[in-house]
């Protein structure tokens, strides 16, 4: 916890003074080994950050003086269109792309995404925000992102995705090689050697500076051809780290990486 | 698991035919569901990849003809040397890591670093074999990266990073920024926003396409100031993704993926 984000239920008195409980408390007591008088990175969920002077300690709760005075990170000007991860997967996935500053997250369905992913605890809305908000504690920002549950893929594609990406650049990868041994393992054909890339990737990548972009990551058995077709025709451009398929808690920070 | 590596007791009455017992016999029966007649992607290990044919199954084993024909995947020319993260995150930066194709990773003790983390089983030899195979299957690669150990930050500076650096560029890093209140609460001065880069950090970093390179993560709470003067002196350069301190698991594949 890099910053304690304060939530609106924690101020008291007036607007400089904040009542901690419960995970917070123990935090600052346990892992800051904070004391009275001490002063700790602070920010209000949605506003300012700052600093919070310790001025009372008791059993239960924890009190500080705060003072808001600058502005939180800015954001990462990237929106992401993720196929719903494995629920251990997502959990560890929201943490980080909100510690990089995404500000709307798109959980999407696909072939590849199993459909007891979507009963999954999860995607509760606290179990969301929990996550999140540790992301923004991580990373001392106070900006919650969106995340949004989209269920039915066409659907997304046809009446949502080219609003999100108007006015910028949008991009499609996935975390595997298109076709897996796992999917199609009678039908590998002798002649393509393991280490040659799918022919339908394209090595170009965005530079380090680019503008709004939206960037669609599929699941780790990669999107189907129907589902690539649809995201292509969207105007989405393929782009890949190369012939490694790689997890999606490793992608996803390599490729947002080139965003910022 | 997308390719299943082949480990040298694997192989049986020739060079053509391998046993599988335990994990991989598992792996292939119940998340591939493959069966007698498949093809599957694999690998020897420190060796060529190509397709085993799934030839007899029974309670405890499975045997398959295999053909190596092709290379694994290039190598990511970088070394890496990493202040020994918390157990539970060691085994996935392992994984992570190696996924992207390091093929060097120097675990280094730093003031950051709890001197318990070095008693972890998760640094025993088979630990962190099994944690990198893992990665190797992840990214269809065969070769294993060497995982050496220093326990001591001085004589690793002094005596061996240089050598480690000679021919290539090095680079300092550090999830988080140099101070993070969590280790000097009372002495924050208020002038300091806590939306401001500390001083020291450079806003510069590699192009997409670098020599060989060393890549210097320090832990989660920062290198200290000594730590640091000490790998700029051995010719390490600064670079930062910005004002956001991330977790380790974070930063690598943003770093590393500069890199690819």
């Amino acid at each position: 916890m890099n910053l304690i984000l304060l939530l609106e239920e924690d101020w008291i008195e007036s607007d400089h003074r904040v009542r901690l409980l419960g995970r917070r408390r123990r935090h600052v007591l346990n892992v800051h080994r904070a004391g009275l008088g001490d002063e700790l990175r602070v920010g209000r969920l949605g506003g300012a950050v700052g600093y919070g002077r310790i001025v009372h300690i008791d059993e239960s709760a924890l009190e500080m003086e705060v003072r808001l005075e600058a502005d939180p990170p800015p954001p990462l000007a990237v929106s992401l269109v993720l196929a719903l991860p494995r629920p251990p997967v997502l959990g560890r996935v929201l943490i980080s792309v909100t510690s990089m500053g995404v500000k709307r997250i798109i959980l999407l369905n696909a072939g590849g995404v199993e459909k007891s992913f979507w009963q999954s605890r999860a995607l509760a809305e606290e179990s969301i925000f929990e996550q999140c908000l540790l992301g923004l504690e991580q990373a001392r920002d106070t900006q919650m992102p969106q995340v949004l549950l989209r269920k039915r893929f066409m659907p997304f594609v046809e009446d949502e995705l080219k609003g999100l990406i108007a006015g910028g650049q949008g991009f499609v990868a996935e975390p595997a090689a298109a076709s897996t041994p796992a999917s199609t393992p009678a039908s590998t054909p002798a002649s393509t050697p393991a280490s040659t890339p799918t022919g339908l990737r394209t090595p170009s990548f965005p530079g380090q500076k680019v503008g709004p972009a939206l960037l669609a990551v599929g699941p780790e058995s990669g999107w189907n051809s129907h589902e690539l077709g649809c995201l292509e025709s969207a105007g989405l451009e393929r782009i890949s780290l190369g012939v490694r398929p790689l997890r999606v808690e490793t992608i996803l920070p390599a490729l947002l990486s080139r965003f910022t």
